[in-house]
């Protein structure tokens, strides 16, 4: 089948997983295989009613059985242990197997790391993958890692997120020599907890790296970093108090707006400005995380994804292989190389 | 003198600390006592520096002389217990001896933090005194706590800023049975580092306290709890990036409002409803961030403060002297009474 041909970026999709999956899953990765015929696709889940969706698929299209699903609620690691059948599994499985370079999944998001860890196992040097996100600023795109995987660091953790961040932002922003910056609540080394003042160290240490020093909270907007370091719970909060504080500033704006008739008019005359810069800052928009420090592609979209998230997702994915971050990744960690040029 | 009589609210103000002292501090402690006859203030700094900027001062205002000062960057620990006629030390043996129920300081904030700790001394029961910030959201205020005093925290020390939070959101702002969340990236109780899984636990073993559960940084600006509480890392975090976005965000609404001529229109229509929003979301309207945990008040002021800001600050270390918000924190901390009604 022509997906698989060698050579071609070959991307394997959940079907099962998200809130809108199968419809929207498997109609945004047509979307993407539509629009790039270099680009394979296997569609994993249960066939039948994928084909149902789907109707005749492109040729870089094929389908794969998968007749398991886990649930947003299950227990991730044990369900991608006991579920073999589970569409994530396969998924991640076909990665393994060689026959994808890369999977997306919107369904669980521990279940896509467990399943990622279980098959495509950790690159050599790397403690602890972590989730990495591409946040939008009007100065450009920051890599924030990590977003939540880990809740609880060590320093050696940190130094870690800080080379894979790196090599993430080189090879897929296409930043020359990324400035790494650790996130932390003042600019002397001296600040900040233990394990961010350890971190410090560390990172300062690393020499395949371009270390910038701490950065703060209001830097992330000015982008004075290409790449936020941090811990995975403080990561995760940063995205949710920007996500809940720009979401509540837009529905009051909107709010001032309908307030007045004048302030209406103004309103109106100001709509496609506010769009764009909405878009701007909606990181969602971007097409997915990605988890790094496993061996091979891994892009975990949002629960709500539709369609048009979905193909982002898979664009996503497509450059993930083509721009072989992972071995660039790997590189860097094994040799302490610097590969960021 | 009047400033000091009996049965008045006196608070004390470290006229040499922040960066535009001693002039706008002066004239921003002139300015509240100008508007409150009720009202004592002991105008503590070089007094002949103060009296220059003064002139006549009105009846309710006494200076008090300390011609030490603590400079920004100093370290703060040493440089309090160095130097004892330093103007913010001096301000806080004022509350310790009486002479007046709070402080009022816009200097160096570790160097506010030190002199309380030293004269002031904590609350019996309270291991760490925390920084609350009162966030405003357009769904009522919110008081964050730890912002920033403790970036090492115990699972204890998140327990107690539970029971400060409660105090200081009933008996300052008002809120019977204030409802307190724990700050954390997930609303089970599973969730979460295992410092916030087990400050979870405490919490909720709380009697005193109206515990919620977590909340997701989102729920912040929902004012989905009246406190929440993180440690002193998060929470500083929290409060740099909501600056920092917001910041931004304003900034490039300007400039989509003066991109084109028809936006440009819009945008004079929007101003006065832009200008409402941004003092609605903006934490420094509210005159100073304070610490809880010690034996008296003290409010810390923005370095940046204007007279304005001071102004402010001094009021609310008024209605913290006139709430009797430390002795209903230390009652409801010993005996674990609900003193939220």
């Amino acid at each position: 089948m022509s997906a698989g041909t060698p050579g071609k970026a070959v991307v394997a999709v959940d079907a099962m997983g998200g809130d809108y999956a199968p419809r929207q899953v498997v109609e945004g990765a047509l979307q993407a295989a539509r629009g790039d015929a270099a680009l394979g696709v296997l569609l994993v889940g249960k066939t039948e009613a994928i084909r149902e969706i789907a109707g005749d698929v492109p040729p870089n299209v094929e389908l794969v059985e998968a007749p398991g699903v886990i649930e947003m609620s299950e227990q991730p690691a044990r369900a991608v242990r006991d579920r073999a059948d589970a569409s994530v599994v396969v998924a991640s499985r076909l990665v393994k197997e060689g026959r994808a370079g890369a999977f997306v999944s919107a369904g669980n998001t521990g279940a896509a790391m467990a399943a990622a860890l279980l098959h495509l196992g950790r690159i050599e040097g790397i403690s602890r993958p972590a989730i990495a996100v591409v946040v939008p600023t009007p100065k450009g795109p920051v890599v924030l890692l990590d977003a939540g995987a880990n809740a609880d660091c060590k320093p050696e953790f940190l130094a870690e997120f800080g080379v894979m961040g790196s090599a993430y932002a080189s090879r897929l922003l296409g930043v020359s020599d990324p400035r790494v910056g650790l996130l932390n609540i003042g600019e002397e080394k001296s600040k900040g907890s233990q394990l961010y003042r350890a971190a410090h160290a560390l990172l300062a240490e690393t020499e395949s790296i371009n270390f910038i020093g701490n950065i703060e909270g209001r830097d992330l907007f000015e982008a004075k970093a290409h790449v936020a370091v941090a811990d995975g719970f403080v990561g995760n909060m940063v995205l949710k108090v920007a996500e809940g504080l720009s979401e509540m500033l837009f529905e009051e704006l909107k709010g001032a707006i309908s307030d007045s008739v004048t302030a209406k008019l103004g309103g109106l005359l100001l709509r496609s400005g506010l769009r764009e810069l909405r878009a701007k800052v909606d990181y969602e928009e971007y097409g997915g995380t990605q988890l790094l420090g496993v061996n091979g592609g891994c892009v975990i979209a949002h629960g709500g994804s539709g369609a048009k998230a979905i193909a982002n997702a898979v664009r996503v994915a497509s450059r993930v292989i083509n721009s072989d971050v992972v071995e660039a990744m790997s590189r860097q960690i094994q040799k302490g190389e610097d590969d960021s040029g």
